[in-house]
């Protein structure tokens, strides 16, 4: 199996390709721009979900669900929204066989059907905060899509909560934009920067857009999160006021926030290499496969020998499997076992057995230890443990290595290997320089490297001064800039 | 609040509308036939889902995601298949700005788009069985619709699995009709009835389809989950073989089953009451709620006793939330709570914490006993178990009590009330009667009395002889007849 996949440095788009083909994890489909999630691919999300949920409702959000279809009308509500959205739209038009009097487009995000229906619900300050999350499909049309990084239909999660206060909803903005940063780069192993968008950056109808930003193996940027401040904006749209405690009559404050199956993609590209998937322990479906070595007269002890030691591993709640397949060579399940990803690998064979011992290889690093079969769980617990430690040290080297501080544009027109700086070659990364403010100098570029400003890092803002390394001109903040997925 | 309720006697369908929208569990959207479910609703369906997605993977099941859009013409390469779902259609023409060249539908049903996809997957009998679950919302565009039993998008799980045998499939589908049953009937404590439908009310593309029928209190009967064996209908559709264990070639065996969110309109319709919603134990975001009764002067101390028992209950793994808001009267929160459908409330008074005891009050019963408070943990979680088995037997011993044996046609529409029979106040409820099996007796009974053979029940098809209530002539089936959701 693992020949199939073409290496990282003749063609890294391919290697993503084959990897999530070759390893199950999804698959193209008959519809434009669809995918389909595999069970081995659903399976980390089911896992990358159960975390998130878990913690929403830690800090005590509910989960509901609203239709999926909206009025064409509502989006039109929110005059920015409705400009970042409609080129998107997928649009029903027929329904039970009959015309629509008013065509519904499929949800590309809920907060204009969600408003609707907090306008039914908020009347008074006792009402709020309102914290609530959905998990949905959302469809976004898409002209280039790439298995989950960018599919037209996509699964995600949307908070949309309500709140009394500027403050509050400022508040809940970066409690969540902590909660995606905290479960991604502990749960998930991907390092990210958290920072605030730029206004050509930001989501259609908030007022500031906060991201974690991760790197990807070829240095490009991946937008792994956003949380909105959207202020007053929906409120206003669809006329939901509140009886403040004084008395009076305010419009609630709101945010929203989102994460999707394009974490996925950031994990299989983050962590895996020329053989195959690497996944943290987290997010494996089996934590430890346990491959037996034998021949027809060492068959029956090696495969009790291996049952003791899966049971003992299961006592100590890993998640483990055997794989005692008889209809392929214990070569070919190390080779499709690294390809599908999972953390460490258990060899047994009839010498292991005689010493009293087992053979663990972790998958990130190769390396084989043997382990006395009496200690079989405890180390694998802890050779997890480090594993997922290692893959997100490697990361964040990986991605602090590549980071570069940069202050004029002929550097920063080298460093992403512009037209005509005779340096084609040079890859690239984030670079971190200091920025004006100004959107013509985001353009421009973009126009000539396809950089974009991914973010201005929170605690990267403090005592600015110098001069933008893109114009010139003073210096309002620090920012990174990359190309990106 | 809980005056809002309209009695059951006076309009149940109002009673029902009532318990919804006053309890919380869901709303009426902007959008045609749809309808959104609210936190306390989506709470019971996490439930659900989890208790069931719970038993899909013990039973060897994964989960994954096909595309919501399929494409129109799939849906007609099975001819019985289109014909049942095309007036159901909602259909998507634009994307992205653009006409599109070929419509697609939202999905009513996966059968077509994952069979699509079992063509490039299945080759070989080693690729047997394949055992898929998708969790997924589905749209069929309904005229008359109810909140959760039937809106024109609806939540629900639907099971995809490819055999190599018929009898491998066959036994796969009443796998899962049991699956069902049992989750149903002991999760919900809503009782069934597992049998086959008959060709009338079977899938729309199913060889047979097997369904478990449940009694709600106005003896109406509910669909509560079906089970389809598909035969090869759709291998032969979408041109799926495998290469048998012999060499041969040969098309796939199918089965498709599904679960949605009517099922939390099965459980509201079967256990509450006038006071509100009646919810099992296992079901109910809280199993206890503790409510302090309090004087200023006693303030401190109750809640600092209540606090202690809360403590107790969540150390017995029970949940439990305690009730201490200032602003409303214990008398108001009883209500409330009685109207949320939480299975035991405990009060705790001045008098009680002298006594160092709780009063467990029961909603399903209204009983109340007082308890030592050292045993609260103890009789709370003894009593949550009794009131899981008593639901069920109550509605148990209704259904039972409303299900008649019936050998005429006279007596038929007189059970049902058909015009003529001077018993239009009949409240009809399960009848059970011998059937000829000829879909014009099933047509003839629905035309004058609006019931429909609601299945075939398992183990009661054995030695059959005597004659079709409907028109006398040799029966081949015993049947049950209801008016249905």
């Amino acid at each position: 199996m693992a020949e199939k996949i073409t290496p990282r440095e003749t063609d890294y788009s391919q290697w993503y390709i084959d990897i999530v083909l070759n390893a199950k994890l999804a698959d193209y489909s008959p519809v434009k721009g669809c995918m389909v999630i595999r069970p081995r691919g659903y399976a980390i999300w089911e896992r990358i979900q159960a975390e998130f949920d878990r913690r929403f409702k830690e800090t005590g959000h509910s989960n509901a669900y609203f239709p999926m279809l909206i009025p064409m009308s509502f989006l039109q509500k929110e005059a920015e929204h409705v400009e970042g959205f409609a080129p998107e739209l997928a649009v029903v038009t027929y329904g039970g066989g009959e015309k629509l009097e008013e065509p519904y487009c499929i949800r590309p995000t809920s907060e204009t059907i969600i408003w609707s229906m907090y306008k039914e619900w908020i009347h008074s300050w006792r009402d709020l905060p309102l914290l609530i999350n959905q998990w949905a499909n959302v469809v976004r049309w898409e002209k280039r899509t790439r298995l989950f990084l960018r599919t037209s239909e996509f699964l995600w999660q949307e908070g949309h909560t309500a709140h009394e206060t500027e403050a509050e909803a400022i508040e809940e903005t970066l409690r969540m934009l902590e909660v995606y940063r905290d479960v991604v780069e502990r749960y998930l192993c991907v390092p990210v920067v958290p920072g605030v968008k730029s206004e050509t950056e930001k989501f259609a109808g908030a007022v500031r857009t906060y991201t974690i930003e991760s790197m990807m193996q070829d240095r490009k940027a991946l937008q792994a999160g956003t949380s909105h401040f959207l202020g007053q904006n929906f409120a206003k749209a669809f006329d939901v006021k509140y009886q403040t405690r004084d008395g009076g009559l305010d419009y609630v404050w709101a945010t929203s926030w989102g994460i999707s199956t394009r974490l996925v993609g950031a994990v299989i590209m983050t962590h895996s290499d020329d053989k195959g998937l690497v996944l943290p322990p987290t997010l494996s479906p089996e934590e430890v496969v346990i491959v037996p070595i034998y021949k027809n007269d060492s068959k029956a002890s090696v495969l009790q020998y291996a049952d003791k030691v899966l049971a003992m591993l299961k006592e100590a709640g890993i998640r483990a499997i055997l794989d005692s397949d008889d209809s392929s060579s214990p070569g070919w399940k190390f080779a499709e076992w690294e390809l599908k990803g999972t953390p460490l690998r258990i060899e047994i064979g009839p010498r292991d057995m005689a010493a009293g011992k087992v053979m663990l290889v972790r998958r990130d690093t190769a390396e084989k230890t043997p382990v006395a079969v009496d200690t079989v769980a405890a180390t694998s617990r802890q050779t997890l443990s480090e594993i997922q430690t290692a893959l997100f040290e490697r990361a964040r080297k990986f991605r602090d290595e590549n980071t570069v501080q940069i202050d004029t544009l002929p550097e920063m027109l080298e460093f992403f290997g512009a037209e005509g700086t005779g340096t084609a070659d040079a890859h690239g990364g984030f670079a971190s320089a200091l920025w004006c403010g100004s959107a013509e100098c985001e353009a421009d570029l973009k126009a000539k490297t396809k950089a974009t400003l991914r973010c201005m890092p929170l605690n990267q803002q403090e005592n600015i001064s110098g001069r933008c390394a893109l114009c010139g001109a003073p210096a309002k903040h620090r920012a990174i800039f990359a190309r990106n997925y």
